[in-house]
């Protein structure tokens, strides 16, 4: 389920839907510490909690809100932002610490948390509602933080044993600093993170894992389909470890399938390793007419990834679009792309998305603009005329 | 070996090296066009055959040269870019019928093809020598071949059983298309694309692939690592099949290889599927302490990806730099990307890397800026002042 939320980039929220009362921020991390300044850009009152005096601190100092003492008046929400490994922990003692609170956690995995709230008994999974802002950044902490971490991103809400109205407070908090509310049950939302974050993060990793003792020279002639599957390798082992944990069955139910699919792979393309005389191999009538065992355990996993790849939905949450793609050669001097940007502005059409291609060696970039498919002609001649290297694809 | 070329974008190559004769162009597909297109305007003599007179004329009408016909003189050098399954046939053939000409293919592996020109006999092998220029595009065909299609990237040659002037001959036909000329071994050089491309190409499909029945739910979480993970999986099935079945070996080597880690990763989590009593899974002390396999069969591997993510070489084939990366949050509206880089320009900023991200329901692209660690600071009060909402990280 899908509430878009209509909001011009850039402007305060307001009126803000979690006023009547002030929110709890329990670890001032990365997560919290941006929830904590959005909030409070949107004049809402914020309670900081941690338990380094550093992190609260630098939180405390970058305008996020003021450290709560014993004193303070309830907090009517309370945010669980810590790392994912004491996360449950952390939300009953909370739960116990405020029974008038409604308490959220912001834990990438959602069943093994609602199960132990669950488990503790007493009226406090109605006050308990998990959720998952999928918002994160590369870096971690609180100086890494920003009150725009949420905007226009989808913030995933889990709560069927909760009170509606706990479920609606929580909704509200979202909507507060620009994300897109989702409704999904624990197990959904765990079976698709693991899908479309976890398994994705691992078979990367994996995938880097066999650079390791490559050759320096066979290095040198990775080209962007490498750079773009191992991005995501460069990410941080101990943080993933914790989550993956936490998601562990639905995790290795993927990787199982994913080890079917490679055995199947690596079984179609053994027969490829018998010697057959180089006239079999080499002449039209092809690789088809020999080894069809191998090309089809490729052609299959191809095939379904073709397929895979094309249900991911398109950068505003609709239908997957076809996107024209226009390439541009790009001197690597400073302002080319400003040039070029410009010249694409000043011909009204708007960007897709935008991709910048290198070689080792290449003194030149070639930039990839997906545009829709009606204003690609058009971008061509007005490029063109600037004096830009074009193809359209 | 890497020998750059420092050649100015969009200029003219002249001399050009490769001009005391001829050049025959075996088929007009997007390599063998492009190559063609590059050759005439460097004004070397291109001639052209196809077995399809459709792509033949086409070529030509593009400019890429003339029809060869049998009166004409003999070429000095032959390049064979035909489908990698026939390309070890046509080469044979092309050596008996120019007793005179070096003749290359453009076939992205090379043993199999350098395997059987040597097993054919007499001097042929001393008048073959394998090329793999690493460039190419999501389409195919003539209609989608650019002069500037090799400028830059590395060329890679093979020919430790030819002559030293065939490999001279092929290495400045490199150079004249703008190419940067890269020696290996056959065996060098189809382990390396094993590794750099036909095994990322194959567990991008393998990660695509769990896309086909996932709910639509699920996949509107989708974020930028999926995304990148799977860009590749849009490659077409049946080119890739004749590809991979060419480097069978080295391919299923690294696949074991990955089937071995993920073995150890499957093994490694499922103790995590035990039940365990909740506080022990929820307080610090954490997950390491509970489930110390599943953790270190993750860290393994995902700390190992980090070692090789690392080692993958800067755009300009120099040694990885850590660039600092500039966030801007950009409205997403005509006109607004060129301004932001206008803004960059002004600010006499290179961008070593960019990237745009979105998630569904977002109305805004958050734009990634990487630049050198000095010029990250100047940048983004630059950006600051003209009203940018930037974060450095």
């Amino acid at each position: 389920m899908n509430m878009p939320v209509n909001m011009p980039v850039n402007m305060p929220v307001a009126p803000a839907l979690s006023t009547r009362g002030p929110v709890l921020i329990v670890g001032t991390g990365l997560l919290g510490t941006s929830l904590a300044l959005a909030l409070s850009a949107a004049r809402i009152e914020v309670q900081l909690a941690d338990t380094s005096p550093t992190s609260l601190a630098l939180a405390r100092d970058m305008g996020a809100g003021r450290v709560r003492t014993s004193g303070d008046a309830e907090p009517r929400i309370v945010v669980v932002a810590t790392p994912p490994d004491v996360t449950a922990g952390v939300v009953l003692r909370e739960l116990d610490a405020h029974p008038g609170a409604v308490v959220t956690d912001v834990a990438s995995v959602k069943d093994s948390v609602a199960a132990e709230v669950r488990a503790h008994g007493g009226d406090s999974a109605r006050r308990y509602v998990g959720s998952h802002p999928m918002a994160g950044r590369e870096r971690s902490g609180a100086v890494a933080a920003d009150s725009d971490l949420f905007v226009g991103r989808p913030w995933v809400i889990v709560g069927e044993w909760a009170d509606p109205d706990s479920v609606l407070r929580i909704r509200n908090l979202a909507v507060d600093v620009g994300a897109t509310p989702v409704l999904m049950t624990a197990a959904e939302h765990d079976a698709a993170v693991a899908a479309v974050s976890h398994v994705p993060q691992l078979l990367s990793s994996l995938l880097a894992a066999r650079l390791e003792e490559l050759p320096e020279s066979a290095l040198a002639l990775a080209g962007q389909g490498l750079r773009d599957t191992t991005r995501i390798a460069a990410s941080d082992p101990r943080l993933w470890s914790a989550i993956i944990v936490g998601n562990a069955e639905p995790v290795a139910e993927l990787l199982r399938a994913v080890r079917t699919d490679l055995d199947l792979l690596i079984e179609g393309i053994a027969p490829a390793l018998l010697p057959s005389a180089p006239s079999e191999r080499s002449f039209p009538g092809g690789a088809d007419a020999i080894i069809p065992g191998a090309v089809g355990a490729i052609t299959d996993v191809m095939s379904r990834g073709n397929t895979g790849r094309a249900r991911i939905p398109g950068k505003h949450g609709g239908a997957p679009r076809r996107y024209a793609e226009v390439q541009v050669l790009v001197p690597d001097s400073a302002g080319e792309l400003g040039r070029l940007f410009s010249d694409v502005g000043a011909a009204g059409v708007n960007i897709e998305d935008f991709s910048l291609e290198h070689s080792p060696g290449q003194r030149a970039g070639l930039a990839m603009l997906s545009v829709l498919p009606a204003a690609a002609q058009g971008l061509q001649e007005a490029l063109g005329a600037q004096g830009w290297r074009v193809v359209v694809g």
